[in-house]
């Protein structure tokens, strides 16, 4: 028997997103893992998390084990809105649906909306994910790349102009992932006049955006919205926990039509105690204090790691400067290879995650890497980044 | 903005599961409800999950609210491979990998194996959850009606004969949704030696075989897969809890590569303290005691149902009697359609689930209904039954 013959061709090429790759094996060893993509796991409420899940099965065992509907907790899309108002996200003619973290919003939105060979423009670097999620529905990948205010909008409207059945560009509009950078302001509105122009959708994915602490706040490209053009994807996966597995998604009715449905054949529902954990997380403990604290701490373990750069790195790796979120950006000069950096890192016992992980051709050299300075501790911010100098002194 | 032109033709036409639809009707208000899916939702162990999960969130909070590997929580699936073995389950060149319910186990495999037109066999009637996934992904669907002792083996050769690219059987083998029969051993082997004679693989779903209140277990399909054609789901949905949402795939390795990198683009891993509750729950109390216990209330309210039937039913209804599981299914003469009658009911405040939902061709008429017994009163049923049986009096 002959299994390859019986696999879908979407899926056979399809490689594992390399980041989960290095995830299992740090998650494993003794490595200092700037690989990771959440804020500092300190933060995260578990003890208030276990009294409230206890309550919820203790007085509202029954509801909380049954099926619920594939639209989602109805008091947390009332949260969710809520939240998303202050924003200004959430049009007359939207609805919002609680997803099974943002991943699957981005996934449901990919087979509600992609054919086969329908284009997608993405931010070069990106969310392997994302990029993955877009790949299995077979999708083909445009790069524009991220420029210090965010994506260039020539290379867009270049891609919008030559490339046939672009249908959906893909952003994550607010400290990048992996860069850290956001999209300006003057940007953010020129991209969706030129959605509009060549009529396709934007996927504005925001996980990181409430974890800022510099600056201010940008509009979302939502809030400018006036025909449903723009799907809005959140999450409780930086500010509560990524392992609850709980995020968002906001989008105009039609389109959410077709996602509850593809939602529904999917997973059901998103675990019902799950969802009833954050409502009663957010509507009994400050959650933005909360958030504000794990915005802080980022601050300060970024501080750390440009401290660290600034002590150990060659003076030609670029970085970015984020105001926010987890994630900085290093460029090398131009032909060194990070790939081979990483495996050098690795055996030192430091990890990262090469820049052609996060790019749509994943077999290109890639002279960039993305590290994250908010899973371990200050001093291993300097014993790793220490390491990593050390190591990228021999390729400058 | 035009924003049908901008869905996937893939789900432009997919409909809502009409059940789950009911569901959300039902649930706003007070009608018996027959049309549930799940065994009595006060068998659910909801006093000790809430403990479990204030425990490991106090003890092991970082665990498990940080992120997981895509495969699951490797003490679960330790556990779910042993039962397996049990059941002779689990090849040497399997792997199994824990999902985000049955339903997504269902829909990865669909996405890793079917290509646009690929052909899937399935039993009619079946399970709407796997018939719309498989029509998410454009596959076509062929029906092999159920016998008593399940498929009809004559429509499947029949079919796998006549029909290209034939990739799948999808069979409910034990207390099959939604009719309750049990696929018999004889006809298990055949099926079997068809998708080899014919190349192609068996998804055997089995979400309600442990809930067997008579007879004696018949060996599952997969049990004699020498080659990796069978691919094996199960579920804690019908045990422990449906809400909790964690279920289970078990299939060859080359298969489970594919199924991993698809569900990583999904939801990246079932919700780790969802795994963790199953996993404590089945290490600390007597899981197996749980689910005798859980059968033996399935078979009263079976009993139950089929009393009220035989009290009140018009003679010439005919009805299954399963040896297990949770529904039972009903048959009236031909030429009646159950959607008129479904109406009339919810008139009356009794759901049941209209045939033609389970069925390829949603839009044909069904002299057909099923009948869930196990969530609502032993009074309630008597009650439901009558109002029923004085409805169905109508139409025969």
């Amino acid at each position: 028997m002959e299994i390859s013959n019986l696999l879908s061709d979407r899926v056979k090429s399809l490689k594992a997103s390399a980041i989960r790759e290095i995830f299992k094996m740090v998650g494993k060893s003794d490595i200092i893992s700037f690989a990771g993509g959440i804020p500092s796991p300190e933060l995260f409420p578990a003890k208030e998390l276990g009294k409230i899940a206890d309550k919820i099965l203790e007085n509202n065992g029954a509801k909380a084990l049954i099926y619920g509907i594939t639209e989602g907790y109805a008091p947390l899309i009332e949260i969710v809105e809520k939240r998303n108002k202050e924003k200004n996200v959430g049009k007359s003619f939207d609805s919002t649906i609680i997803t099974t973290g943002a991943q699957q919003a981005i996934d449901l939105v990919g087979k509600a909306i992609l054919n086969e060979q329908d284009g997608v423009i993405v931010e070069a670097p990106s969310f392997i994910g994302a990029l993955n999620s877009f790949r299995s529905y077979n999708a083909r990948l445009f790069e524009a790349e991220v420029k210090e205010d965010g994506i260039d909008l020539n290379q867009v409207e270049n891609l919008l102009k030559t490339e046939k059945n672009i249908k959906l560009i893909y952003t994550i509009t607010t400290f990048q992932n992996p860069t850290g950078i956001t999209l300006s302001l003057d940007k953010r509105k020129k991209l969706l006049e030129l959605a509009k122009k060549y009529d396709c959708l934007i996927l504005e994915d925001n996980p990181y955006g409430e974890l800022r602490f510099n600056g201010e706040e940008v509009a979302a490209i939502k809030s400018f919205d006036t025909e449903g053009r723009v799907i809005y994807v959140g999450s409780f996966s930086k500010t509560l926990s990524p392992g609850i597995r709980v995020g968002f998604l906001t989008c105009h009715k039609d389109i959410m039509d077709r996602v509850v449905v593809v939602k529904q054949v999917n997973d059901v529902h998103t675990p019902l105690l799950n969802q009833m954990m954050v409502t009663e997380y957010i509507s009994n403990y400050d959650f933005d204090e909360h958030i504000r604290k794990s915005a802080v701490k980022c601050g300060e373990k970024c501080a750390a790691m440009l401290e660290g750069a600034k002590k150990y790195f060659p003076g030609d790796v670029k970085l970015t400067n984020p105001d926010g979120g987890i994630f900085l950006w290093c460029t090398m000069p131009e032909g060194v290879d990070t790939g081979i950096i990483f495996e050098k890192a690795v055996e030192n016992k430091v990890a990262f995650v090469p820049g052609r992980t996060c790019m749509a051709d994943i077999d290109k050299v890639s002279n960039c890497f993305r590290l994250n300075y908010t899973t371990v501790s200050n001093e291993k911010i300097d014993e790793g980044m220490k390491i990593l100098g050390r190591i990228l002194q021999d390729y400058v």
